[in-house]
């Protein structure tokens, strides 16, 4: 079915079922020029935007609609989740190119909402506009906690241990199985990672709650990248050693395959939406317990040092200065 | 000069200076994963997104890139007047194509910032990103207010005075322009109606704490869809005099010029961004008296009467159905 034959005010009323799962300290939701809600006095509002542009952070016909509604909101949870706050209301601009149907329209708000259902997050309202070309989804989703327990970039000292909540580098695998077009089926598990991310809101929830971590970042543009802001923004350095870095059983598999670099997977092409912290080193065990007793996972790779950088600790005892670039949208 | 020499971070840092106004409250601004910021735990939180398509809602050549800069804070903002709230803290996401250059981007931005200084609101963040051909801009605002003051689109009652809070109609002829290649310098005020709209802000926060109105929207899709939007909500329907639309002397001049129809240009065509609200008849003048003391306009234009649809009532005393449809993004 084509756009056309329902209309925009049609379309809206179509996606409009099921957006807002949870009612309190909603006031209006969907079908005004506001949404409106009660934020808790005693905690600090979140807000973060994230932009998809078709052809640029996807293509059409290589992610199904799904999977592409549940990562449009999975990326900026994973940015409240990197705060160790607690996500709640969200907005969804679209604009739609005349090439897209109903059907895929559907599949699309279906992932948006089955990602804003475990994740608790009421749909309440957006903006739906015609696109002369390509699809592009923005969605603003606003979260919040406690003021005492916000964790930035910027607060990282010499001495920390540097931790990640998970594996990384099976995202970056994920799209060179796409980018190859190798055979989907038999790396299900990376093509997940890279297509159906799922963000460490719990595990951001048990750190910020803790009070223990000086600085958090979520992986989006790479661990290098993303170790980088944490060291500009905290002014300090870091040492990571690269046989910590966490890698799955299928990433080792399908990297010695193809002979892919280790260096480059892992630490420049991101995506992974894991958390990646400091912590002063006395704490490091009680986070560790902390995370382990909740089934997170607690990766120590390093430590954080006076000065400035990112250095790669390699096996034989080399030091490696590391490139903190990752994915720029301007500079290639 | 172009976005490669400077890269994705290099330009952030560029358009950083003169986003922040105002520090109260704001606990992070840009630099991190979210912005973060205290509301008030008194008021309810209002939040409003809009998006702008290239060749779908502007042609780039013929808006100068301050004035998109300001309109699209504009569109916002009003969307914050029409339930008269106070706007607060945004976020803009953007989709830059190759084909930009820094200078653009920087009136731009400077358009943006001219339009937040104007209504105290602080830029906190936002989404940079490449676009593969077209310009997309993507605002998110956030505003607040007292909760018992919020006014919707779903209060209307039959008897209410349907009143606007501005002439409509020049933004209509502003776009005739330059669809039809008008001299722009014969005809300033009408394609400044259209480029470069105030959002009225002040008088959305007269007529909501004043509490006798009993709905509000703002002109964005035209006044007959917009008071269509009123009726469907409010479950009435509407008669407006077609003599007391109120429209500006220029407009007057250019419609009766080149022979352009007045129902057209005042109900269908909108983005005027006055606002329309209804009143009980008892309170009409205890609202006009308040907003006129503080230099706001008081238009009314009809009542509000039990049924649906909206009809006009001509000059000849003869009664014509209108139809609610304003531009619709899919129809056509």
């Amino acid at each position: 079915m084509n756009l056309r034959e329902i209309g925009e005010f049609g379309f809206i009323d179509r996606v409009k079922a099921g957006c807002l799962i949870r009612e309190e300290n909603v006031i209006k939701a969907i079908g005004d020029d506001c949404c409106v809600f009660r934020t808790s006095g005693n905690l600090v509002t979140l807000l973060t935007t994230d932009m998809l542009v078709e052809n640029i952070h996807f293509l059409r016909e290589a992610i199904p609609p799904y999977l592409l509604g549940r990562k449009a909101l999975a990326v900026n949870i994973s940015d409240i989740a990197s705060m160790g706050g607690i996500p709640r209301e969200a907005v969804i601009s679209i604009a739609i190119p005349k090439s897209l149907d109903i059907e895929y329209l559907d599949a699309f708000y279906d992932g948006i909402k089955s990602m804003a259902r475990e994740f608790d997050i009421n749909l309440l309202g957006g903006d739906t506009t015609s696109s002369p070309e390509h699809l592009v989804i923005n969605i603003a989703l606003v979260g919040e906690e406690k003021e005492d327990e916000v964790l930035y970039r910027s607060g990282a000292k010499p001495g920390d241990v540097i931790f990640l909540t998970g594996i990384v580098g099976s995202s970056a695998a994920g799209l060179d199985i796409l980018l190859n077009k190798r055979d989907i089926d038999s790396w299900e598990e990376l093509f997940g990672a890279h297509h159906n991310p799922t963000p460490h809101i719990k595990a951001g929830r048990i750190i910020a709650s803790l009070k223990v971590a000086n600085s958090m970042i979520d992986i989006s543009d790479g661990l290098a990248s993303d170790l980088g802001h944490i060291c500009i923004e905290s002014k300090v350095g870091a040492v990571i050693k690269e046989e910590k870095i966490p890698t799955s059983v299928k990433f080792k598999e399908y990297r010695n395959k193809y002979s892919l670099d280790f260096e480059y997977l892992t630490l420049h092409v991101g995506e992974d939406y894991v958390l990646l912290g400091t912590v002063p080193r006395e704490n490091s065990d009680k986070l560790e317990k902390a995370l382990k007793a909740e089934d997170c996972d607690y990766f120590p790779i390093g430590r954080i040092i006076d000065g400035t950088g990112i250095q790669l600790k390699m096996g034989d005892g080399s030091i490696k200065p590391i490139n903190p670039h990752g994915y720029d949208h301007f500079r290639k």
